[in-house]
Order: structure tokens, then sequence, then C-alpha cells
């Protein structure tokens, strides 16, 4: 049978299920990665299931949200992760080194495995033709643990590749095209596979870039076949050994196809606060930039840093604006500053900063009141900058190098954008630190904020709870559990970052909750978008949140909801939605007996009114919903 | 009349008073500086005079301390400084472009004149022949307005360099050397004038490092002649006009000479957690140490930079320790850059960050629970860090670079350290930005946490005060007034900052004081040790602090209280500080008419005892304590 890509690497690694769309699947995963801000809680859950080291290929732990270290916490939470990597065999980088999926291409991808991440970013690694995905942290350590993945069988959409690239597009203008065509919510459900003539005009870290990016569709991955390009990367990154050829059989189908010819493309921009607010450049020449930022997972590596250096050499950043150069890994900006790139920014006005997050996850480089902010960063959700009621565009390399000039938004076409630049220099710094041989005699130092693992109940048979708050559509997971440099630093202490859950959007939240003991929380469409972290799921369970309504769930946080005992229940009658009011009582009556015996229909009382919702999870779930949370479900079940 | 370095320059910009020691002057100053912790306020406060356009040779504002941006607050302000410089006609240096004391000595640093700067290692500057101090914002506004710096005549201690100055031995050596001999009180009521053969020894980096920490002594200003070395920096920076040579008459006199020979020297350390707290590399090798930071105004150069990069070059910062690198200029980053400095930093293992003070002042880097780090920098002041029971020990980049290699102290002559470093590239990247011709169209940027200024009343006839808290000696500004990152953005809005006060000392001293209304704060010997910042005299006097008791006082931050109307008492009987308790009452009968007659002696009645106090200021601090400040006594009386 001609299979495509995405099917392959599923057929290779199904370890449970049918390969169709829809139907729960399990499979082995190949590689992990954690980041220190859902890494440390993952670090703890592995340590509860009791393994004395990890059973992956390969695991990373890498240090890149956390690392200003305004006091103690931070830095006790480095030690904690590397001295936990050292204890059960992961490779660890430390703060200052990079951005995980920057590092995790160019140190570990490799063709056809899979690789499971608990950030939503982890698809970066789909551009190396990997099936990369995000997960809750608790999904990663027990892929740590050497237990299966489970999720959906995906659909596949191919994206049809052609034409050439014109010199001043880049990969955010082939994403931010698909945003605008198929939004924030298009990918749900699909893994999206790249194929095609126009492919071979991309280059390695560009099809990364663009897989990036599908986490912001809502795609459960992105994809790229291995080609020549692939193995040239490889080859620059001495690990030639890894290469394996890999693209769809010729004849293979998908579920289906949309073309994209980039000879037609526009530099584009999206507007705030949501990536898929997406206009033409030309459109928006001339809006004010106060700050630009380039950096990211998405385009910090070495291509992007120079192309915007080559473009900025001999001239000078406007006095109005300022530009920000994060580097991506300390191999980039090694590599720039060899070649004369750092000086050439340096030169013009570019402000350099370590290699990691920094703005893009909210900690520092906040913009100024009322200001526009530009960055190559792939989410401008509103609030995560840091600057309430800021105004983030995002943008490519090109068309932010172009406004740094100008201090406006720009099109490249305006400054005759070049984007030729030399191979890099062959340098390689060592940046991870590799295991030892043997960790068993390792000490985990813990730092006083690192506090115990909340004990979460099996689902009562019987549940009265309070509508404690009802949300519009695509509420995200900073809406929930919002990030920033003074709250996730609590990250390993969940009583103390669970009093920040829903804070922008209601402070009493936690009060409220805790009050009313049992409650439930109501939202609309795509509800739990955005990153990957699960203390969207804990935060509110903790505080007493044993239910979600939604009209919709966004596919990693509905996992995590169901990893840490909250029922995710989509209604049936989307009136009823209309109906739901805060402060309401909702009576589930026989709510285990009713999970556990498959149905998917639960019924509820509201007042005088019943009203019915659908619970749609495979029977896995259903076990583990009743069981209170996915550790519980399987500690002890553990495979020796 | 031969005379010594400092008695020439005084002598050229004397306006008011006899040159002769421990009576009050005034000095002209031809330029200022200020940073943006105290900036902002001193800005607000230039403004209040009504004013056109500054009145100095040269005024420049920088942007080196709250540089992180976690909200809106620090980026508003700088915009609001950049508004500020260039409507008032000050140059501007934007965040990311270095520490405001590397970046004076080399764009602005000029022999023979005076710098005051609102920021206490503005001493820096000492190193090319300016006699530089630090001071009160107020002062700087002051200055900046055209009138005169008032201080009390220093007495001269010369200190007389001879030998040779050893491979490993360094600038931060010789002034632990001095600070071991001479304590951290050492220098108050002096200026260090360092004279002699082992001038010629010590580059001008050098030199300026060992006049910053003149300000750990209390020291008034440090000041080294110009000489050849002084006109080829000049010359390297373009800017040789500004070149003058300036030395002691051959016969002149200090009134103390203190005589340190270099060859005698060993790498010294200064233990957690006071400057002065100086023991030998050798004794303490062995330390285990969590951090290194190569970084701070004192040490983070070219030529800091490149000792460092040279020394780890080819060789591995040890696992089990992180080795920072805080460039201290934009031009160092870039000079380092270009000669391959930098790539043999990256590859070494060290974490590279943006120029700036940052850890230095407890923006981020702070040190994890319970381990020790070792810092280039000028200050360990319990929990100047950011972390509660830090342990912080200073030297210089030779051990730190030794110290990176083992992860724990280490003699440099353990790596057989080498000195010899390339001459720096001919790289000046254009940096600050020159105020307009006329700036008088520029509109003012203020954000939302700028508050207005507030009112300080006069000081009333009676006074009944109680005693809101009691402590000991050697109280710092860091103890009055804490830094770090979530407190220093508060920095123009004093009704928020003020709620700080103490805060590290007693949680409930803002709540307290305000509920007392009026009341007074009694403390031990060097009262206000440390920064020159005044919020640590404003915050008090926002929360009702009207007299200050201590047995004696720092003489900036003694400055700084009588700038906002807070009396500065000294215990006539240092008995009566054994016998005064908290929550006791204070009450002054007369004291306004008292002050202005002149009278030393101030008693006031403690329950059924009197007590006397001291109150030595010239009449016009006895004015500006009457009018409740010095901004109530200048408004009005500013010449046109």
């Amino acid at each position: 049978m001609q299979l495509n890509l995405t099917q392959k690497i599923l057929e290779n690694h199904l370890v449970k299920g049918d390969l169709k769309a829809g139907e729960p699947i399990a499979l082995t995963i190949d590689q992990t990665l954690t980041q220190d801000a859902t890494g440390t809680l993952a670090a703890l859950e592995f340590e509860a299931l009791g393994l004395e080291k990890v059973r992956t290929q390969v695991s990373a732990s890498y240090v890149d949200h956390n690392i200003l270290q305004a006091d103690h916490k931070n830095p006790d939470d480095h030690r904690f992760l590397q001295s936990f990597a050292a204890r059960f065999g992961l490779w660890f980088s430390p703060p200052g080194n990079g951005i995980c999926h920057q590092l995790h291409m160019l140190n570990f991808g490799k063709p056809g495995c899979t690789l499971l991440g608990s950030d939503s970013h982890t698809v970066h690694a789909g551009g190396l033709a990997m099936l990369a995905m995000g997960a809750g942290g608790l999904d990663v350590a027990a892929a740590m643990a050497g237990e299966a993945f489970h999720l959906t069988c995906p659909k596949v959409m191919g994206i049809r590749l052609t034409g050439q690239l014109p010199p001043w597009i880049g990969a955010k203008d082939i994403i931010l095209e698909l945003l605008r065509r198929l939004t924030v919510k298009g990918g749900v459900g699909w893994i999206l596979e790249y194929f095609g003539p126009g492919v071979e005009e991309l280059n390695l870290p560009q099809r990364c870039a663009i897989c990036n990016m599908g986490a912001e569709l809502g795609a459960t991955g992105s994809i790229f076949p291995s080609d020549q390009t692939t193995k040239n990367f490889l080859t620059n990154q001495k690990r030639e050994a890894d290469f394996a050829s890999m693209a769809a059989d010729p004849e293979s189908k998908y579920d289906q196809v949309v073309e994209l010819n980039l000879s037609e493309l526009e530099p584009l921009v999206a507007c705030p606060s949501s990536p898929d607010n997406v206009k033409t450049a030309r459109e928006l020449a001339g809006v004010p930039l106060d700050q630009i930022i380039i950096g990211s997972c998405a385009h910090s590596g070495y291509g992007s840093l120079m192309k915007a250096a080559n473009n900025l050499k001999g001239r000078k950043v406007d006095e109005s604006t300022r530009l920000h150069v994060n580097p991506g890994s300390r191999q980039a900006l090694a590599q720039i500053s060899m070649n004369g790139g750092l000086v050439d920014l340096l030169e013009a006005g570019a402000r350099i900063h370590q290699s990691g997050c920094l703005g893009c996850i909210g900690i520092g480089q906040a913009p100024a009141t009322k200001t526009n902010s530009l960055r190559t960063f792939p989410r401008n959700f509103p609030g995560r900058s840091g600057t309430i009621n800021d105004q983030v565009y995002l943008a490519g390399p090109e068309v932010a190098t172009a406004s740094a000039l100008f201090g406006r938004i720009a099109d490249p076409r305006e400054i005759g954008f070049d984007p030729v630049i030399p191979d890099p220099p062959d340098l390689h710094p060592d940046a991870l630190i590799p295991p030892p041989e043997d960790g068993a005699n390792i000490k985990i130092r813990r730092g006083p904020n690192i506090a115990p693992f909340p004990e979460l109940k099996p689902l009562p048979e019987e549940l009265e709870c309070k509508v404690v708050l009802k949300l519009e559509d695509n509420i995200t997971t900073d809406d929930i559990m919002p990030a920033g440099s003074s709250i996730l630093p609590l990250r390993s202490n969940i009583p103390a970052i669970s009093q920040f859950v829903f804070h922008n959007k209601d402070k009493d939240f936690a009060k409220r909750a805790q009050n009313y003991g049992t409650c439930v929380v109501v939202g609309g469409e795509n509800y739990g978008q955005g990153s990957s972290r699960e203390h969207a799921a804990l935060g509110p369970r903790y505080l007493g949140v044993r239910i979600k309504l939604a009209l919709s769930f966004a596919r990693i946080h509905r996992a995590n909801l169901i990893n840490f005992g909250i029922v995710p229940l989509t209604f049936k009658n989307p009136l009823d939605y209309q109906n739901l009011s805060q402060d309401e009582t909702v009576v589930f009556t026989g709510l285990v007996g009713a999970i556990l015996n498959g149905e998917e229909s639960i019924t509820a009382r509201v007042g005088e009114q019943s009203m019915t919702f659908v619970l749609e999870a495979s029977p896995r779930e259903r076990e583990i919903l009743a069981a209170g949370g996915l550790l519980n479900f399987i500690k002890g079940n553990i495979s020796d």
C-alpha cells in the first residue's frame, strides 16, 4: 500500500489501535524533550514512577524559559533539573545555552523518529521528517518511562508547495499565509505534511520554522520529507549517520490537499492579537514600532540572525525604535560572532541578549504602554508580552529587519532585501551535558520552592458543582494559567501557582473556586488553545475544578485535563452554552458509572433543566478520569 | 604653593568656601551622569525647576539598571528618559548599550573636570584624573541646572604605589588590599589620590576600577594623575583633544600617605558579606562556587573580558558551575567579537548577557539557595544578589577566570594566568544618542507609573515623634530601600516604592510608620553606607520619618537626608543609643529655631529623660532642612 510520510512513521511506531483518523492509537516514543517551565513538574512526576533511568533513545532537559533569576527560585530549579538529568540519564542543557527546539534540531533531530515534548512548539522538529508532538509534562514523563503515547489518530493534510521563493519571502510568510487561510482552529485534528517541488526551495531551519508555527494552527504536528537538504544540514552538524531519506510514496493520498505557490507570496504580518489576523506588510507599511525583536524558537538560528546582520550592515536602526536580537543557541551566537555578523548587528544598534526564549514567553522585553511591537515570535496572544493591552505584530526576520531601519512596519522590498548569506562557520560549541554512565549515586538537589506533588482524589460518583466562571471562544492556556516572570517561577509549587489561575481574566477566580469547593468552568469553542502547559489543567484541578464544559477543546489541553482528572465535556446542544451562567449549580448523578460504561452522553441537572453533554474519550481515558488522573492510573501498572 | 592633584581641581572649580578639610565648600560641575534607577526622579526634579536646557558641558542619561522589562514600567521609563534627554539637551544611552560608568569613561571622561553622578560608582571616572563624585539625584538635578555642588571639603589621602604588578594581580587586588587595611569606613571624609612610580603599571580601565571601589571605602572620590597612558586611551577613543596632563606638584603634601607595594600583592577575595572582609585566594582555595560572574561597572571592559577569554581559550568551564559574562558596553562586546575572544568564551561554556548592570544590582542572576557565588562586582552586601542569605564573594577577573575552570575558588597562579591581551580592535559602535540642536518642541512621554513628585512640607517648630525602628551599625541603603527587579521599577512612583522601605529588615515598617504619622529611625555607626539612591531618604520621608538619629552617617546618605528634609542627628552621648528603644516617643521643642540659629546641640525629651543630639550642618543645609528639603529651597531662587 502506498503511504504518505506521516502514515509511514505512525505505522513504524504503532503499538495499539488502528490507523484510522479519529480512532485512539498509541505510539512508541523515541525521543523526549522538556523545558524548565514544564520540566520540573514532569521531573517530579517521573520520579513518582519509581524507575532507575529513562527508557527512550534520547531524553533531553533544557533550561530556556525561566532564565532571569530574580531570586533563588529559578536557579534552584536549574540545579534540580541538572541533578535530575544526571540521576536519571537525560542530556542537560543549562540556561543561556539556547532554546530547546533550536538545540534539539541541531543536536538530536533524526528523520523517521518520534519526539514528544512538554512544549507546544516541539512540532518544530517536523522539519527534519520527525513526527514531533507537544504534550503535557505528565505524558512526557510517561514516555520517558517507556510508556506509549496515547492520542487520537490524526487526519493528514497535504500542503503542496510549488513555485519559487522570492528573495524577500521567508518561512514566516508561508506559515502566516496558511494561518490566514485556515485560522488558528484550522489544523485541529490534523497533521500537516508538506510535499511538492517547492520543498527544495526551503532550507532546513525554514522547514522547522514552518512546522513550529503549525502549533498556531492547532495541528497535532507538521512534517517535511528528508532529502539532500536534510542530509547537508546533518552533515554540517557532524551527524551524517543520523540521516535517513524519508518521503511519501509517489501514489500515496492525503485526506485533504492545500496548494501553495511560493512565487505568489507577499511579505505578511500577523496583527494584534492572534496569529491568524494576517495582513500584508504593504498594507501595514507605516505603522510605528517602538520595539522589534528577532528571536524565539521559530527564527533565532544562524540563518535568521545572519539575514538581519547582512541587511543591517553599514546601516543604522532608527533611533525611535529598539531592535532586540535573541540568539536561539550558543552555536548561532558563536557562528555570527566568528564571521562578523555580530559586529554588524552591534554597529547597527541592535541589543544582543543571552540565548533563550525571553520575551516570547513574557520573560522580559515587555513593550512600553500603548506602543506597537513587532516580533518574529510564533504567538501574539493578548498580554503574553507582559504588558496589558499590548499591540504585538508577528513577522519574519525579513520584515523585522526592514522595519528596524525605519522604526515602522516596512516591506522588505523597500530595502532591496538580500537573502544570500555565507555558509555557517564550522563551529559547534559543546553545549549539552551528557548523562553519566551510571547516575544511581547522584543526589538530587531540591530548592525550597519545589513543593510535593498534590494528592489528586478519584472522581466521586455524585458531583454537585457550581459554575465558577463562564468564558468566550478561543480561551488560551495563557488566559487559564498566565506565564510571565513573577508567576512561572512558581511552576513546581502547585498551591502557590494555582492562585494565579485566570488571573488576567478574573482576579478573584482562585478564591471563589476554593470557596465553592467543587466547581465547573464553562468555555466556548477551541477552549485551551496555545501552549502545552499542564499547569493550565493541574492549577484549576487543585482549586476544585472537576468538570470543564465547552463547545470544543484544543487537543493538548483536552489531554492535559484528562491527565489531571478533569472531565472535558462538550455541549450536545450548543444553545445550552447560552443558557448556563456563572454561579449556577450543575448536578451530575452516577457520573463514574457513566464514564466507565463508555456512555457518550452525560446528563446533568441545572435547576429545573436537564442538559446533555458529550464525552468523547477512549476506554483508557475513561479509566484515567475515574482514577482521578494519569499518575494514579499508571502508578503500580508500569512494566519492570 | 605646591598643590596635589585633588587640590588643583578643587581650586579650579571652587565657587564658595575655603579649601580646608571639614569646611563647607561649593564647586562648579562640568559634567553630570544619571542612570535610570535614580535618573527618572532626577529628571522629574529637574523639570520642576522650570529650565529650558541643562547648563553643564556634558550631561548624559544612561539606562543600565532596569533593563529586564517584566512589564510596561521599565520600558515606559526608558521612553520617558529618552524624551527628557532630547527635550533638555542630554546625551541618551538606551538600554543594552552598557553600564554608565564604562560608557562615560569611554565617551566623556576628561582630565581635570568635575563630574557629578546620581550613582555612587560615579567615582570610577577618577581614573581619568577627573574629580568624580556620587550624589543624590536631586543634587545632580541642581548641577544640571548649573547650580554649584555643596559638600564638606575632604581631606586628601595619598596612596603611593610602588613596585611592579605581577601578572596574576589586577586592579581588584589593589583595592581589596586597601579595603582590608582601611575597612568600609576608612575613606569617609577623604579623597584618595594615587601617585608614585607604580601608577604607570596600571592601564586606564584598571585605574578606573580602583577608583570605582573607592566607593566601598566610603571615600568622597578617588583620583589618578593623567599621563601617557591616559593620552593613549583617549587617542584610541578618538578623543585626543580631551587630553590634558594633570598631576600633583612635586613638593605637594597629603593629609596622610599610605604605601602600597604592588610587587607584594597576592590575589585577594572579599568574603560574604562585606567588601572589606578580605582573605587571600590561596586561603580560600577550594570553596565550591555555584556561580561566577564577570561584569559590573568595575570589571566589564575590553581588558577584563579579553583576559578571561584568553585564559579560557581551549579550556572548559567546570560543569558544576556557571560562568556569566556581562559586557560593560556595546563597544567591549563588539571588540571581543571582532578579535575572536567571544567565540573563545562561548566555546569554554560562558553565558553571555546583554550589556548592563544586571546581577550587580539584583536584576537577575540571583544565586541558588545555600550556594556560593563569586563576582567581579564592587559590592556583596547581604541580599543584594536577590537571594536571601546569599554567600557572595568578590574578586577580580583573574581569580574569577581561574575559579571557573575548577568550580571552586582558585588562585590564578594555579592556571599560570597570562595577562597579555591584544590591543583593542579599532571599533567604536555609535552608542549614545546626542541631543538635538533644539529640543523645545520634543514631547515628553510619561508612562502610567510616573507619579507626581510628592509635596514635602516645611519642618514644624514642635515635633513629637515615635521611634519606628532601631537598627545596628553599617545599615546600607540596600537595607533602607531594597533594590531588585520587583521594587526598582517603582522608582518614579514614590507612594508605591515607599511601601518597601526596610522591607528586608522589617516587613511591617511602612505600615507602622504611616500609623505613627511622624516618626524617627535610630541607627548605629556608618548609617546609610552604600549606594547613592535618594529613595533611601525620600521613601522614609514620604512615610513620615522626619528625624534620623545615629552614631554616625555615611556621607552621601546624610546629604540625601538633608535634601529631602530629614534631620540627621548624631548622639552626643553614645550611651543614649543603648537607652533608646522602639516605640518610645521623642519630643523636640523649638526645633526649627534651633536649626536656623546654627545650634550644634539639639535637645529632646524621651519620657522623663533629656537627650542631646548633634547637628553638624552648614548654614545652607540648615535652611534646606527648615524649608523641608532642597527642592523647596532652590525653587524660585534659581538664576535665570
